[in-house]
């Protein structure tokens, strides 16, 4: 059977709340900075009621990592739950608008859409302060079973393995890409995600997953080491391909024994980090299903995490697709 | 009585949809490029359906040039209807987290906020699709009389001449200010809103306003002429300050038979010109309260002009205060 998609991921569905503060609007409330957490309703209300004027722009990690991966001429589809509401509109119109197939169904009750309030520091450093929502709703039934069977990659949002419906959803898609001999992908997410849910992520690793995406702390945080080399000795016992991103020290892959050390890219002027990883795991994927080679994925990665962290929002704004071919060739 | 506000705007409270396209789009549609124009709900939706991946950001021009004047120190506030939804959330909190007073109700009824879908081209021009939805329900009892007679200088927005309503509160608004010894500004807004309403702007040039605002096309249309040598010479009858914009030409300031001339300010990159206008006269008004010369007021309104073209969206993201400082002194 041919793939019809490249990539078919299941994430949150969320519109970026993104405004600028200085760090002290962090350390007041006591949220630490360049962290993710989940707030709810309430909180969400309070802070956005103290957080400056800001932009909308459409978010959600997986669903940043395939606009990504469309941008550069892949073939993906996302799977995530919004309400019928104005922000659902807004994040439905642009994973379309961006080329990514996107047939999940609204959800009709009184939760709206999830929101990210970010809060974007002078270092460019963003803090995410993520009211789910609709998000949590997104349940099995939302999947359907034969196109996530003709997906050549099945991709999944580590946050999304926090509420427990789209988890089962989740393992779900795990079962029928992997009875359908189809790749399985994950991203760690974040911190608290891998600290959550750290028998299921390595067990995920162990026996689910092919390929998997997370920065230094987040596999750290995988193998409880504050090591990182023993974390990556850790990582490369296991069969699946593993990627560790490294902010401006760039990214290791672990394949089969081998490890491969590729650079970041240079940026002139880091804006708002926002969807860098995101994004790096758009890049990769995108070369990996155009047949590249381990090193050059990861380069196509840092190449696409350089572009978005240039500017606010964590969907890429320039021609993906002519930036990697200009550096890869 | 000392003036409680600096200046009381009333104006259209839009959330700006901002997306990049090619002319191209605008062509095939029969769009004429770098105009406003208003569209229906259907319209709206269809348009926007087929515009790429955007970012939404409040705006308004009434709104972006209180914005404006409170990023200069001043103290304004703001009158115009928004719908109970969410894009009605983020435009009463964008606009008071940008130290503008807004009180104005939300409505209650099945017509949502307003929105303006911007197709920004390659050469940064802006090409305006406004849906006005609450907007054109503001009226008379949404102007409390007091606030109106305590602000410095009331600042109406040509565009909301045009629905009927709306263009009601804003004559009696100017009753209540011109009895209480107060300055009436506005803009000219548009080419389309001078040419719906010349007789009504020309007489509000003749005996109600102190302040007007206009671009070349706009002043020259006002007075029906290709030749703004000639509208300015008509404009120069009034006792009325005249202000026209020129965009990269600068500003002329009419003003008691003298002709005041600014240079443009200096712009690294133009990449969205969405707002040059409204922040001109921002700069303009807030330099004029604060005691500045008419050819310094010009000059603060290129400097606020200068900044808001340099990015995405209407709305100032530098320090304004800090820049008409270092720039004026």
């Amino acid at each position: 059977m041919t793939a019809r998609h490249d990539v078919l991921a299941i994430g949150n569905a969320l519109v970026d709340v993104i405004a600028e503060a200085p760090a002290s609007f962090l350390a007041e409330r006591n949220i630490a900075k360049g962290s993710m957490r989940l707030i709810g309703a309430d909180e969400a209300e309070t802070l956005y009621a103290a957080m400056a004027q800001g932009r909308e722009i459409s978010g959600g990690s997986a669903a940043n990592t395939v606009a990504g991966m469309a941008a550069m001429g892949a073939k993906p589809a996302f799977v995530g739950r919004v309400a019928n509401d104005q922000l659902g509109t807004i994040f439905a119109h642009d994973i379309r608008a961006a080329g990514v197939d996107f047939t999940t169904a609204a959800s009709v009750g009184t939760t709206p859409t999830g929101r990210c309030l970010i809060v974007v520091t002078p270092d460019g450093d963003r803090t995410m302060n993520t009211y789910l929502g609709a998000c949590q709703e997104l349940s099995e039934a939302d999947l359907d079973a034969e196109t996530v069977a003709a997906a050549q990659i099945l991709y999944l949002e580590g946050y999304l393995w926090d509420p427990p419906v789209p988890r089962a959803a989740m393992k779900k898609a795990i079962a029928v890409a992997r009875a359908n001999g189809r790749k399985v992908a994950m991203t760690l997410s974040d911190v608290f995600c891998v600290e959550g849910h750290r028998a299921d992520f390595r067990d995920l690793l162990e026996s689910h997953v092919d390929l998997m995406f997370g920065n230094e702390n987040e596999v750290c945080a995988l193998y409880q080491t504050q090591n990182l080399d023993e974390a990556m000795a850790e990582l490369a016992k296991h069969s699946a391909i593993a990627v560790v991103t490294r902010s401006s020290k760039g990214a290791v892959v672990l394949e089969g024994g081998r490890r491969h050390v590729v650079a970041a890219e240079p940026v002139a002027r880091v804006l708002d980090t926002t969807g860098a990883g995101d994004l790096f795991a758009g890049g990769f994927m995108a070369a990996m299903v155009a047949g590249r080679s381990m090193p050059d994925c990861a380069r196509a990665g840092c190449i696409a995490a350089a572009e978005v962290i240039g500017h606010f929002g964590a969907r890429p704004e320039a021609d993906l697709k002519a930036l990697v071919a200009a550096r890869l060739g």
